[in-house]
């Protein structure tokens, strides 16, 4: 990385190509919500995108949302949930890197950004889908996507399913999110460029505390000058396709294999706001899946490290499977399971694991694995001998998933590095504020600079406590503050 | 955290109270290392120290000094060590956070190191500590220090002992090492300043890129304005005495529960660091420690989690186990052994560990301990076959601390936060170049800013791959590097 990213100074500029009073840079998820209500705020507003449409990573995800404390699918499915329960849970399932305001504000909050997207015209059908699955793959609307009534939070916080399915069936909610943001943005008159890759920020710094006062952009092979006379607001995605930057910062979570995003997830936005002194955290962390299920008849199976031994509950969400898959001290990783719960593994897994081994009984098994003498033996008595009680003390996997694993039984290789799926993006970005400002490693606020979604450091923190929806909630949710809090920034004199 | 660091501009400096080639902030292990080299190297040095007197951290250690690739003492007792043995070790050992261009370099420096270290008046002597121990509390030398000998290390690089302890009798390495450098600061007439603490760098801004010139300090009640034409060198120690910081960058290292430092390991170096723009990196690591030897015997124990499970092999280094100790799920964490073993574990050990539970037979204690029906007893049964084979598949622990476990038996609780020492310090820092150069986040380095010991990011970077000695060898041999460099860093005209 050379230092491109080198912010511009204002006295520098010889000509302005174009004065707005809010430049989003990213037509994402979080750009579009900041757009629109900044807009909304009276401002004129432009949102530049690098690629040749609007999307970004939001477009591709399932665009479910995790949305709590009441939302009204949930009142109206007849689950009473509170905002200090879905508090709980994040808090709890973000550990000690939780931010609890932005997680206070979030939950609080959820219910009506609920209603706002439902007012965009985002459309959610009254509906549930009641099965273990990573989305819904129908168009019904509530599900699980967390570890909820996964042991150790199902004893934390009263658990409910707070991920919110967009209505359209397969796994198209992220288009259709898209588009209904586009639509939105679109009758607001919004001026959107498309193929404008921001290069730079411009600095003002006449007065005592420099002031982000627009960016270079370029465009038509030209590069641009934007004056932004509130602010800047950045919405570029995350790094993860940035591999000098999770080099530097999160190697460990390269040992996961395939980064999702889209291509420009190459940090631009964190690396501008770094240009400008601001202060990024939370930069080792990120999502990391182990996608078992569907088929969920695999949640029936037992995961093993290399002795042998079980070292989560299976019934916890895929990412914080994944996440534990990760932390084994190396050799291989095991899901162990009966023929008959494989059923349906091969036509409906995302997992593309090898199989390892089969038997008709766990000793023809044991012999096709390479694990130590008799240690899968030994785990599968104990996890049978407690199944047939119904319990799991060791890991506390839910009832609802126990019977004793007896042959004809199968193991598929979750080994990383040896076939097996383990998608990974980046929970670390630059610190803000709750209502999206930008701030320097002191703490202070670095003025007329925003961020939301991925390129902040949001609400979801950790792998192994993650939870579906939570990013494009975040991100639309942080968006929305952001475009508010730029909107009532102080206006700059225009230039002449 | 105020944005009490904002650099000082050099054009607001009515007038500069001292002037010098180099200033090196902070008498620590790195601070001494690099005024002696710039003073070496012909540069006009002042040393400026926030405490009353040398030392640092580095007084406050033990001061083995990792050193290898065929150090005077090594070769004087037979280890062949080679330069590619350690670096392979280090690279293992630090994972993917690992620096291959520093580790390369320090081990190539390794010996020469040591020699210069000899040559400023660091005793040591030509022996041997053969015990399994945290330090020698002889005036001994040669120790193994790491994991060099348990696996998964021994199958990846030749083990050879690289800790090297000063010849001073008991816990005195530190205070002897540092009374060493600072004799030799003082012999070659270096401006040494104490109760001088450093509040603010000074930035040059006339020119294009800005320039680190100087830096406020405050000595004397009086804030003084100390201009130094080569370059600022930041050796003033991590961030483990910040809460804050640990909260904002490392809040899992907070599990652990003793800060390890001298009360000015506060961050301020990599806060002044990041206010003008240097960029941080690994900042979420940390050493910790479950220091559960001397006495070795404990070794011969095993350690069991709330699924009494195994989960290290135990004859690994102290700081390995801390660090998987604290990855562990929740619940306890006991180390089980034979009575026979604990001997001497109330007069010797530094662990405070409470006794969990005890018993004539396995069964007995089992009943005393919160595990699993049945989990300890299955768990050393199976420890114990394999031990009287003199193997351990399932962690490899060699067979030199495999014995079977039989009652009576004792355990003492590790878990954290009842009452275990779990000491920690931080491990991230400032993004340096090998020579000691401060990066900013695009890798451009800070014209006059260089940083060494715990301000930057050096040679150790994991917890679960630390080894004793990397800290202070690592200190001391890139605060030369720094020294160095920024004695051949152009000199800027002085001011008039």
């Amino acid at each position: 990385m050379a230092d491109k990213y080198k912010p511009m100074q204002a006295a520098d500029v010889a000509q302005w190509d174009a004065e707005v009073g809010v430049l989003v840079v990213g037509f994402g998820g979080a750009g579009a919500a900041a757009a629109i209500e900044a807009c909304d705020q009276g401002c004129s507003v432009m949102l530049v995108e690098a690629a040749s449409a609007a999307g970004g990573s939001t477009a591709l995800s399932s665009a479910e949302l995790y949305l709590g404390g009441g939302t009204r699918i949930q009142k109206a499915l007849g689950y009473n949930d509170t905002v200090d329960a879905m508090y709980d849970y994040l808090m709890a399932s973000n550990g000690p890197q939780a931010c609890p305001e932005k997680t206070r504000a979030y939950c609080e909050q959820s219910a009506d950004h609920f209603d706002w997207l439902e007012a965009q015209g985002v459309p959610f059908k009254e509906s549930e889908y009641p099965h273990r699955a990573m989305m819904a793959l129908t168009d019904d609307c509530l599900l699980y996507t967390g570890s909820e009534k996964a042991w150790p939070y199902v004893q934390l916080a009263a658990p409910a399913p707070r991920g919110h399915n967009l209505k359209v069936e397969g796994d198209n909610g992220g288009p259709l999110f898209m588009s209904v943001m586009e639509q939105a943005v679109r009758v607001r008159g919004i001026e959107v460029r498309f193929e404008a890759r921001v290069l730079r920020l411009i600095v003002d710094s006449s007065e005592d505390d420099p002031v982000i006062c627009g960016a270079v952009i370029r465009q038509d092979m030209r590069e641009q000058m934007i004056r932004a006379r509130q602010g800047v607001v950045l919405c570029c995605g995350g790094f993860v396709m940035n591999q000098a930057m999770l080099k530097q910062y999160a190697p460990e979570l390269m040992k996961a294999t395939v980064p999702i995003g889209n291509p420009n997830d190459n940090g631009a936005g964190i690396q501008m706001g770094l240009s400008v002194g601001a202060a990024v955290i939370n930069m080792h962390e990120g999502f990391v899946s182990l996608p078992y299920y569907p088929p969920a008849t695999l949640t029936y199976g037992i995961l093993v490290n290399a002795q042998g031994q079980r070292f989560i509950n299976e019934d916890a969400y895929h990412g914080r499977v994944g996440a534990a898959v990760l932390k084994q001290s190396g050799g291989p990783v095991y899901l162990v399971m009966r023929v008959e719960d494989y059923d349906g593994y091969e036509t409906q897994s995302y997992l593309d694991a090898p199989i390892a081994g089969t038997g008709e009984t766990l000793e023809e098994l044991a012999a096709e694995l390479d694990l130590p003498e008799g240690q899968l033996e030994r785990c599968l008595e104990t996890y049978n001998r407690f199944a047939s009680e119904g319990r799991d003390p060791l890991f506390h996997k839910s009832a609802d998933w126990l019977e004793p694993i007896v042959g004809p039984v199968v193991a598929i290789d979750c080994t990383p590095g040896r076939g097996a799926f383990f998608p990974y993006f980046t929970l670390g970005g630059l610190d803000t504020t709750v209502d999206g400002q930008v701030k320097n490693a002191a703490g202070t606020v670095i003025r007329g600079l925003f961020a939301a979604g991925r390129t902040a450091c949001g609400v979801p923190r950790r792998g192994d406590g993650y939870a579906s929806g939570t990013s494009v909630a975040d991100a639309s949710w942080s968006g929305r503050l952001a475009g508010r809090s730029v909107a009532v920034n102080e206006r700059r004199s225009s230039s002449e």
